[in-house]
């Protein structure tokens, strides 16, 4: 090893290169890249990074005087030796400000805004929204598409014809004053440090990293403007964090930081060990939302919605008590003026839908493909994440970021766990224009499906609720 | 997180995608780098790689479709778990063919390299080289430029006048079988994998971790061709290896990889606590090497050189035990043959010499400036790093690739560990040809030296002899 520099081996570096060496020659001598490589180094080892360092790491993720091999190497270090909350908070806040922030002031009442970490068949978003809105909370939120077994919200709102998902900021508040809800696309300049890193770490296994996730989450949320966050931290096989602890953590990481930077948070961690109702697939899972704003929705998908929608109601100061919005956003639903508010939504963003029609207005795919059970038994499990994956290979989601989405396609499950079926019921539908492709993915649902002799446990849907940092 | 790939989490991937996705469709959609992707997660996940996954990444490396920042995620994830001495021997052999491969068959007897992992003053290939090739060992050795407190082999040797280190193979093979010994400029193409991953390691914080380094230096030695290897292991602050434990891994390592990959390896762990010898510098240094080809270096320098010239007469059978090996490389040094051998192989290289000059005709720096010392005592510690350090900034090392080295330059230490000083004694001459770095550097001398009141304890200068993984 005779041809390496001979001191940039352990933190601080500066210190070991004796006296005669102060900071400014040792970046003149070692370049441009040192500030990030002391930042590796400290990491590495297992120190903690002070406020001024992590803001020089996100200047340098966001300028590109970073480069990618220095940010992978530290995501992977994190993913090792793990973040403080301090330096989860400072790099939070250092990525929320590395971009536009949204000045969402002009909008009046307390702004609240909703998350999820993301699950198969999750469109709750489709039903908070207006939820809350007819409880007088002013939603504004922008949300992004989707890589993964279905599109992201916009996808789905795009799914309905006409719906635009583009606004100016003006137009935007605009129609939250009047409305009280829209629901628009990530704008360009948002959080761009979060971009970046969050691209470097999806191919590098650094994905995974709770400080890393939380931070990730927060930083565009806090950007994004609002007041009050909702937090769905899904926990389970079809989800993220495949186990409640891990949930937990993370929940509770995102509450603390989200406090720090003056919201208020609450974090729900939600069951996604089966999918989310029955529909997996973008027009699909509008016309679930539809469905449960009709109140004729499944069970489980109504219970988490009113549950979420609640908890944005009492942040958003529309109700005293839990209770009191708990009876709110109930009230709300039966009385169908949640429903009247998605549809005044839709209508504000150029959407065409009939709730009246019996697939509302959406499209609907050439081929649907029943696949019947083999079996007698009670469903003792669905494989959330092998579902979600059928639906991609359908058509419903995006393997690659350009990959063209068809909104009809995905699964529709007749079946849930707990369910007891006969051989030759219909377990589920497959919805797609390539009929090949649902032959294909017959296979994938006989695989997802497992039964048992006796009926199941239930699954409890809500795990915990997180208010505070515990 | 919606918007991330939903089964890239565990390894081994493919498998977690369920049935219905192969590999072939599995690369289809995710990239080409999925493979790389998939290398870095088991590393991360402690899980060992096959040869087939090693052989893969190495010719990512090499061919350039592997991005740096899977790169260096990988070599951190490797920093944290290690590798098996299985993986670390794979990794070596992709390396090692990865580029050019010396053919040595068309020089007579058993060829024997040496390789030191680098330490402040460490000339003793100049001395071993010929001590061995007057032996009869044939010495075919490719040496590198460096960076760091002096140059590499290669720019020492260049400090002679008109000493050419550039060759044809040809001609390099020649002067082998004709003069026993031949010191040239690493080719090329020589493992360029290790080139690449090295580049990358060296600015991501990914350099100190055994393995790596095992490979790294292995890779170029098996590529280099010779039958024999004689590893310097450097221990202590003056060395990368800064504790005798981590030394011995780092050296059993090398032997077992080494022997293999069929080559006979013998590792010498050396103490480098205080600088080597007495000089710190390209000339200076060379003029040292042959002041020791006379016998009249320092003791700490010489013994060290036979000791390894030793294991290298002995690799090369051109002795039967250690001990004979021994008593001929003192004879050698005795007789003049090792002094006679140098400057055969000095003049078959064209450089210009004067072994019975004062300064030996090698170039001398404009100012020298003598550091005094300011107190009595013995001297208890000399920190090697701080005097190589010195050396680089007086002009003989490099800080970046692109720096010219003053050849001159360096440090010349006349008092070692255990002598007494009194005030005013001189400890050090600084070389130089800028008056004004002198007196910067003056500082960097006194803070390099400790002083007792009594004699400190001697130190061993041999800490482990390692011919076989324990």
């Amino acid at each position: 090893m005779t041809r390496k520099r001979p001191a940039l081996r352990s933190a601080p570096n500066v210190m070991a290169l004796g006296q005669l060496i102060d900071y400014e020659t040792y970046i003149r001598q070692w370049g441009d890249n040192v500030n990030f490589q002391d930042i590796i180094f400290k990491k590495r080892d297992g120190m903690e990074l002070t406020g001024e360092e992590i803001k020089c790491l996100v200047q340098g993720i966001s300028d590109g005087s970073m480069p990618d091999y220095q940010i992978s190497a530290w995501a992977m270090a994190v993913y090792f030796q793990g973040m403080t909350i301090e330096e989860t908070r400072q790099l939070t806040l250092a990525m929320a400000y590395s971009g536009d922030v949204a000045d969402l002031s002009a909008i009046e009442g307390i702004k609240v805004d909703k998350h999820s970490t993301g699950g198969v068949g999750d469109k709750t978003t489709l039903i908070v929204v207006p939820l809350a809105a007819a409880a007088g909370v002013p939603i504004a939120k922008m949300s992004g598409r989707g890589l993964g077994h279905t599109g992201g919200t916009i996808d789905k709102f795009e799914s309905i014809p006409g719906f635009k998902v583009e606004q100016t900021y003006t137009d935007f508040m605009e129609q939250v004053n009047r409305v009280k809800a829209a629901v628009i696309s990530q704008s360009g300049n948002l959080v761009p440090a979060d971009k970046r890193l969050y691209a470097i770490r999806d191919v590098t296994a650094t994905v995974d990293s709770i400080p890393l996730i939380a931070s990730s989450v927060m930083s565009k949320k806090i950007a994004a403007g609002a007041e009050g966050i909702v937090l769905d931290v899904k926990v389970g096989s079809g989800a993220f964090m495949k186990n409640a602890e891990e949930a937990r953590k993370l929940a509770r990481l995102m509450v603390e930081i989200g406090q720090g930077a003056g919201r208020k948070v609450v974090a729900v961690l939600s069951n996604m060990s089966q999918p989310l109702g029955k529909m997996v697939g973008n027009a699909l899972e509008v016309r679930e939302a539809i469905d449960t704003l009709k109140d004729r929705g499944p069970a489980d998908l109504k219970y988490l919605s009113l549950y979420l929608a609640a908890h944005m109601v009492q942040l958003g100061q529309k109700a005293d008590t839990f209770a009191e919005a708990w009876d709110k956003v109930q009230q709300l639903l039966k009385s169908g003026a949640a429903l009247d508010k998605f549809n005044e939504m839709v209508t504000a963003q150029q959407g065409i839908i009939d709730t009246k029609a019996s697939t509302y207005g959406l499209p609907v795919a050439p081929f649907q493909v029943e696949v019947a059970s083999r079996q007698d038994g009670y469903i003792s499990r669905i494989d959330a994440q092998n579902i979600g994956h059928t639906a991609m290979l359908l058509g419903a989601g995006r393997m690659k970021k350009d990959d063209i989405i068809d909104h009809a396609a995905g699964v529709e499950l007749l079946k849930k766990k707990g369910d007891k079926v006969h051989q030759g019921d219909v377990l589920a539908i497959l919805h797609t224009s390539q009929k090949s492709l649902a032959e294909a993915a017959r296979l994938n649902i006989y695989s997802s499906f497992d039964f048992s002799d006796s009926p199941p446990e239930e699954n409890q849907l809500i795990l915990d609720t997180i208010t505070a940092y515990q």
